[in-house]
Order: structure tokens, then sequence, then C-alpha cells
């Protein structure tokens, strides 16, 4: 049975739009639409402006392919970063896990996703040529790969590896091992295969 | 620690004021955030306009107390609605459950909560004056109490009760019973001795 409308078309469709963000389901997003349209003046018109602004505003910055309000990114633009390391990371949201650490101060390129064949995604699909050309034309020393430690990434991680092999940088990639308040009992066996090969002297 | 910042401050605003949705956190309103940017012609930009729409449009019917983009609502302003029965309901998302079940052709009428002297919350914060006078003034032969039954919704309902009862209105409330699709043996024995109670001829 097709789902009766219970409002106006434009709640409808406001519920609908909103069914499409990550964790909100047709339910959920019927709570969040009640919820935004009972708080009219802390949230609803807030969020409108904000949205209003997003569009208006934020755009891909041409550098590193990150998504910011200004381009070249304020991250980008930053005299304080060191400009002779590059991250490299899959996806804007592990840009911004590794900028929440605060673990780096450096630049970063963005890929945009990883190699997958099986879904179509080859090398054009990425942000790649521009990062070799980086690489080749400024002054970077090093090339750090932040990429997930699943098949797609290490494929990625391998292909730029071999893409890069012939430009003078070094190329780097973070260490596998034991989470940081992680239990033994809980880490499958090549976490800790990898956590006994790189042991380091206590 | 605070949580570092890793964007523009637009971008941070409308994270931030994502997370306040019921449903979402602080950790998927930046998923969701970043969805919406990577999807700005599909989703950002309609679902800001959708919002614009729901600031300028959306309010309180002043009949029932439910939302909607006119005033008096769609359903109150429906001529091919019962105008004798009346539904009354905790809030809009119970009307909009009893719409979509589409169980009844009639009126609603929106208390917006129930009666929580714990919480401060007394007949006068609630929409029960314009209920009793609907009803004496209006040609309204039941009044349905389609309340939870939860403690507070029964107080609510019983005081609702003796407000109508100088008024010539039959007050029903909802059958209490074994819910469509419910296994007995997952029912609370509450449910299943009204159950058995209220049993009718097969």
């Amino acid at each position: 049975m097709a789902q009766k409308s219970v409002a106006g078309p434009e709640i409808e469709r406001l519920i609908q739009l909103l069914s499409k963000l990550p964790g909100l389901g047709p339910r959920s997003a019927r709570r969040a639409a009640l919820h935004l349209i009972k708080r009219k003046e802390q949230l609803l018109v807030p969020l409108a402006e904000a949205l209003g602004v997003a569009v208006e505003k934020i755009g891909v910055c041409g550098s590193c392919g990150t998504v910011d309000t200004s381009d070249p990114c304020a991250i980008c633009a930053d005299p304080d970063r060191d400009p002779s390391v590059l991250v490299v990371v899959e996806d804007v949201a592990d840009l911004w896990a590794l900028e929440r650490a605060g673990a780096i101060n450096a630049r970063y390129h963005v890929l945009g996703g990883t190699l997958s064949p099986l879904d179509g995604i080859g090398p054009d699909d990425l942000n790649i040529a521009p990062l070799v050309s980086k690489c080749s034309q400024e002054q970077i020393a090093e090339v750090i790969l932040a990429i997930s430690a699943t098949v797609e990434g290490q494929t990625t991680a391998h292909y730029l590896m071999d893409q890069l092999s012939h430009i003078n940088v070094n190329v780097t990639k973070l260490a596998h091992g034991v989470p940081v308040g992680g239990e033994l009992d809980y880490l499958d066996e090549g976490t800790l295969t990898q956590a006994l090969k790189a042991r380091t002297r206590f």
C-alpha cells in the first residue's frame, strides 16, 4: 500500500528530502520534519539560512579537492602549514577526521574515492592526475598515503605508489597496529600480526 | 577536549544545526552535512528551498492545532469529513499516524502533549479549553480520545472526560487489545488481561 499523504505537499516534500539524509529513514524523517516545524525560530529558520549559505558559498577547493567556502580552501591557503608534506585521503570525511585529531599540520589531497574496477571506478574517475602533477611541480618532500586498509584502499595506494615512483618524493603510509584503547582480545588476526611485525622498543 | 573545527564556520554551523535533529548526533550530522554538500543540485538546493517554503508557509491550524500550510488546515477545511466526530490526539505525529492508517474520516483536535504535573504541565498548557468550547458550540456527537495508554495519557483522558461530562457529547476511547500481527508470547500481562476482558464473539 502506498503511504497516504498526511499533510500538505510542502510538508511531504520536506519529509521526502530529509529521508534522503544518511541516518534518517522515512519514519525518522517525519519526526525530524515535525521537530523542525515545531521549533520554527530556534531551528527551522536557522537551518534554512545555513543551507542557503551552503548553497551559495560552499564549493570544491581547486587545489586539494576538499569542500570549503573559499577556493583555495582555508587549509591550502594557510601559510603556517608545512607545504612540503601532502596527506592523501580518500574522502573529505577522512580529512575532517585527521583535522579533528590535530595529528599533522600539513596540506591534503582528496582522491574522491578508491579504485574499484567492479564499480567501474578507474584512475581517471579519481583526483589522481592533479596529485601527480602537483608532486612533480611543487617542492613536496613527502606524500603520506592515509588510505583505508581495505582491498580497494590498498589497491589505490599501490597504484599511487606506482604513479609517484618516477618523481623525487618520499611516499609513506599509515602504520598498522593496535588501536589506542583497543583490547587485543577483540582484534582480528591481521591487525595482531601487523602489530607484532612492527613492534618497537619499549 | 573540545572538538577542533575542521571546516569553515558556515559548514560548522550547518553541522551543529543538523545535529539538533532527532536521530542525528554530532557524528551523523557531519556525515549528513557532507552528503548534502556533495549532492548540491540533487539534495542541498531542494532541501534549502523546501525549508524556505516551510519557514514561509507552515503554521498552526487555529481550529485543530495541527501544522499545515493553510489555516484552517486541509483536514478541518475538508467538506467530506464527518463534522460530528472529533478525534483527540496528543501530538501532530499521532494525527499523521491515524491519517496514514486511513482509519477514520473525521476531524481532529491536537492537545499538544499530556498532563504531567511533575514536568509542570497543567491543563492551561495544553489545547484543552478550545476543545471544550468547540464541543459546546458545534454539533459534535462523539469525541474519540486517541491518547496513549501511558499513565500521563490516561490521566489526561480522565481529565478530559471530566471536562466534557456536562456537555451533551459521547466520549469514547481506543480499544485495548492484541496488536494486529502481535504474538501473545511477547505481550505484557496488562495487554493480555485487557484483550481477554474485551473478548468478542468469533
